[in-house]
């Protein structure tokens, strides 16, 4: 895991040490070398972001640069339009679909003169089902996780500093922790989903990258630029990476995946605790504080609870595509699907009124503790394209709608494991002070 | 105004005395008479619509209708999808837009067997810019009103029985009120606007209709279906038109709009205050109760913070859509987007602060009350098709994202006004029970 970040790069834009063009040959270098065995991309557009580096590197030597990520080339999760390249979302139905606007993240991060690379793969509808032949950059053997599966394995194969993707169960974190990349989850509904094809209760655009200042700068840019979802604040904090802030007090979180997690994933993480105890931090665990053991109740179950949830709002769409292309949907979709139709809207109001029961929980017990630590995935990413991992370790940050991070700093059997943290409800600042202290500990 | 029904009518549909065949003939009829003077649809789709109602009349015969819908024809604002006909917005830089998909509302009206029978005309993403030359169907010299300005047509003219608007200001019962129809947007979020280009947060799917059973069937029929926005509960109540309920204490509110209320508007409400009264109902005014004074004053202004959230809300996609489309845009949507650029997400905060603080207010107020009385517009439509009117009567019950129904029963210069009767959020159906005690009185 190289600590190089595109910030740190950009103090050498101004005298022409370095520049956008020069990164940007880097990263298609990079893409020519690596992309026929990962297959990240399902477009780029080297012509028109080799221009636009031209132009960036000519701001930056005039001190003119838009913002502290001119010139960053980013790839965009497929689910997300984009007015120059079509926007498939992982469906055979959707391939070659042309949106003729860029989604807010897009629009935002072209207003700050950042680079659109290109399209990522990503399951289909951000779902389960995986159609797309993208590996794991650091076992081409092996799944990168999904749904954003390319956009991590674009960030992990250092393809690009960061690249775009979405959470509604564990979407985001678990790819970035199978591909060695740095996740971030924000605050439901901090960062505008305009024109995404993801509007489900628990959805937020998801930040994958490889350094954390590039992560954070890159969320600030867009929540500056187009806000949060309608009705909902912006993402808020420092312009740049706020300051390390260390924690006394964590909590441990096993969620439902500990019973799951592999063994190497288990001492990985008893490594880490005694660490950070070494450290002077206390942590609790649930058999210590009764509160904890309860919320530790109230999430398990957390993964049912989203599909019930997530079920009904799949229903429109996926009863609108079955309908008019009876072959485009998967299997996998049409049995969502059909777990809808046997739904009702009181089923949906009770699997809402429990949701909002378990995040009272949760705000009662957050506010006692400086962060929850757990795993960001229950083991390295699996053998095999098919499957792209379990979620139970992401699912709660998911439901609870509260900001979590993936750090790539654990390893199971040899290949990248992420240590997730998780904050509380519009505290994205502070969740990032905290990954920020974790992050630079010696 | 005619009293007659869709559902009343399908009371002869299992003999064959009527049949959804008969009715859309009727209908196409009214279109062809009407059509070419009033020109309320961008899109029509006559032969599929014939295909369908005939299936529609076999349902009915055989006693397997899909619902009290079935075979309805009905008309879909051009901001909200359907698979089989472009989604304009209004704007010349979407004309003839393929989606691909039916939006929520659409896919559930087909599902509960409703015949899609066109698209309607809208201003430019459903705002202020009126490119479309649709007129009132009971004076061709006056506007419609917008943005649904196709649909209230269409309804006001007898075309169809039904038709789809939305309102995130007045657009769904000012036009109601010009054009001689019933309007109703439900409380906030409890219709599913999936798959229509109308995202801002105080935006829901209207209905606008001839008889009040329609309106509510359908309301109905989509809830069921589709439900609500994600997160958010469906509209509930009874599968057909709430029982009447007589009130006993209403509320009027005078909102902004009245101090520009013209004479004709003003003696009508009088008039209908004092019918009231002599049916018993105790009408509170401002001045008689403190409280109710100071809802009139948060509300005062509503328009101006209305535009406030809606401008940031519309800087993405109008950004997106100038930067792509530069000769696209109007000069009026383009002045909108000057405006928010000039908003921080801070600004947008303490519009949003400000809006809660207003809710509080009417959430105290309003349980008081068996509901709110005000006009539904300041009086009849203006004369010209350029401006759609005043929306000063109808933007406190969107910014409160409370319920509210539009009444064709007040007249302003020999032309429609609709009385506006306002409920609490959640309670569609009391309202609906409030509605239609007095829709049906003597």
């Amino acid at each position: 895991m190289s600590r190089r970040s595109y910030l740190g790069d950009s103090r050498g834009f101004r005298s022409g040490a370095s520049s956008p063009e020069l990164l940007l040959e880097e990263s298609l270098a990079r893409i020519d070398r690596r992309e026929p065995a990962v297959r990240a991309f399902v477009h780029l557009a080297r012509d028109r972001a080799r221009a636009e580096a031209e132009q960036s590197s000519q701001r930056w030597r005039a001190g003119q640069e838009f913002s502290a990520i001119d010139g960053m080339a980013i790839a965009i999760k497929d689910i997300i339009e984009t007015a120059d390249m079509p926007t498939g979302q992982g469906s055979p139905m959707w391939t070659d679909f042309a949106s003729r606007r860029d989604a807010a993240t897009v629009q935002a991060l072209r207003e700050a003169g950042a680079i659109i690379l290109g399209k990522t793969t990503t399951t289909e509808f951000a779902s389960t089902e995986q159609y797309a032949p993208t590996t794991n950059p650091h076992d081409t053997t092996r799944t990168p996780g999904g749904s954003s599966s390319g956009s991590a394995a674009a960030v992990g194969a250092g393809m690009v500093p960061v690249a775009i993707g979405s959470q509604v169960v564990g979407s985001t974190l678990r790819p970035a922790s199978y591909c060695g990349c740095i996740g971030f989850k924000p605050t439901y509904g901090a960062l505008n989903r305009g024109g995404s094809y993801d509007y489900l209760s628990q959805s937020c655009v998801g930040i994958i990258g490889a350094a954390l200042d590039d992560v954070w700068a890159v969320a600030r840019a867009i929540a500056d630029r187009v806000g949060g979802d309608p009705g909902h604040a912006a993402l808020s904090g420092p312009s740049s990476l706020p300051a390390a802030q260390a924690p006394r007090r964590l909590a441990w979180l096993e969620t439902d995946g500990w019973k799951t997690a592999s063994p190497g994933a288990i001492a990985a993480l008893e490594a880490e605790l005694a660490m950070l105890r070494g450290h002077g931090v206390e942590i609790v665990r649930r058999n210590d504080d009764p509160a904890l053991d309860r919320l530790e109740q109230a999430i398990s179950g957390a993964l049912d609870l989203t599909w019930r949830i997530m079920s009904w709002e799949f229903r429109w769409p996926l009863a609108s595509y079955v309908r008019t292309h009876p072959d485009g949907v998967s299997k996998a979709m049409r049995g969502r699907l059909a777990d809808a139709e046997k739904m009702t809207p009181a089923d949906y109001d009770a699997a809402l009124a429990r949701r909002g029961e378990i995040r009272s929980i949760f705000h009662d017990v957050a506010a006692r503790f400086d962060g929850f630590l757990a795993l960001a995935a229950t083991g390295a990413a699996p053998v095999g394209l098919g499957y792209t991992g379990d979620p139970r370790m992401n699912v709660p940050a998911s439901l609870l709608g509260t900001p979590a991070v993936s750090l790539p700093l654990l390893a199971d059997q040899g290949l990248p494991l992420g240590l997730q943290l998780i904050g509380r409800p519009g505290q994205d600042a502070a969740l990032m002070a905290l990954a920020h202290w974790r992050w630079t500990l010696p």
